[in-house]
């Protein structure tokens, strides 16, 4: 692709650098804000740079935070006895969103991958053992992605705390509502009758 | 959808305001941005702002440009008498990497479009008929999308130039190379029935 300027060259570089942006979707991006005041561009441009520079991170849980203390963490009505073990803050926001979950978090960021060469040593796992030591916590909940990283990480969690008194469990996995049998894949549909419930345990959810 | 930072509100915010960008995808360029160096985003952020703030627009043809002339429009070795019109800079692009024409090219910066409220006085239709005038061009090409505007915009350009002696064409439109007929609209097919060209005019193409 041949560009009719050096500026628009390097702004449509810059975005296709971000996950899922090709260039002819750049170009699109950079056509609209082209098109566009000034001001937006500038707005956009101080959003992003303002976040990546100003933004904490909270030094309990790891999530991101505009002060030390996310406000999860600070917040006194939440059940600091249940931590839920979580990749990165988008799967908080999702948990969140659900409203069915009251307790605090814990951020890896990230996932053990030999593949990658990220070990556990990379992750937020010390900040954890250290929060299971002070003994206020009584359950940690495996919220991570069924993937081979996130089975491996879930190993390796589970191994070095099996020292300290803390049930461990992880999100059901499962048929997902609204799913159908036939099209299950069949490692989920093998996985989900040999964890079946009982009908009361089903009806209860 | 809660964030847990005012700062990633914002850039969520700032990035779904582009094109076929919404929230999700927006916080996944977010988190994206975090999980990698500051500079990054500051590269984003200059490459941007720097782009929306420098950009020149070539007195002569609209083409977004380094320059008060762009570089088509200084190319000594272009076929003056030829103009193609286009609505924007991204149609110039896709009709230079043809290497199929060697004119000059007119940017209207959009189309008439009653709906929307655009009249011929919103796009850069006068500098055309001023470029006309100076009786250098002998022919017009229209690359206009096949939509109604793009129509309407034609058959004002058309009418608006027709008292010069300029000779008016349009981009050809039929069926697309590799399409099949089964699945070509009704429209297109009976278009390219009634545009049908001599065998020899075909193969020469």
């Amino acid at each position: 692709m041949q560009f009719p300027s050096k500026l628009i060259e390097d702004a449509v570089h810059a975005f296709a650098t971000l996950p899922g942006i090709g260039k002819k979707t750049a170009l699109r991006l950079v056509l609209h804000l082209l098109q566009n005041e000034t001001a937006n561009t500038k707005q956009l441009a101080d959003a992003i740079l303002k976040m990546r520079m100003e933004i904490k991170f909270c030094q309990t849980c790891h999530n991101v935070s505009d002060a030390d203390i996310c406000s999860i963490c600070s917040n006194g009505y939440r059940d600091k006895s249940v931590v839920c073990v979580v990749e990165n803050f988008r799967d908080i926001i999702a948990i969140e969103n659900t409203r069915h979950f009251n307790g605090l978090y814990h951020v890896l960021e990230g996932l053990i991958s030999p593949m990658d060469g990220i070990g556990p040593e990379q992750l937020n796992i010390q900040s954890l053992a250290s929060r299971v030591q002070t003994g206020e916590i009584q359950e940690i909940i495996m919220a991570l992605n069924p993937t081979i990283d996130g089975d491996t990480t879930i190993f390796y969690l589970s191994k070095m705390l099996s020292k300290y008194e803390v049930k461990i469990t992880s999100i059901a996995r499962g048929i997902a509502f609204g799913g159908e049998l036939e099209y299950v894949d069949e490692i989920t549909l093998a996985r989900s009758i040999q964890s079946r419930l009982p009908y009361e345990n089903y009806l209860s959810k």
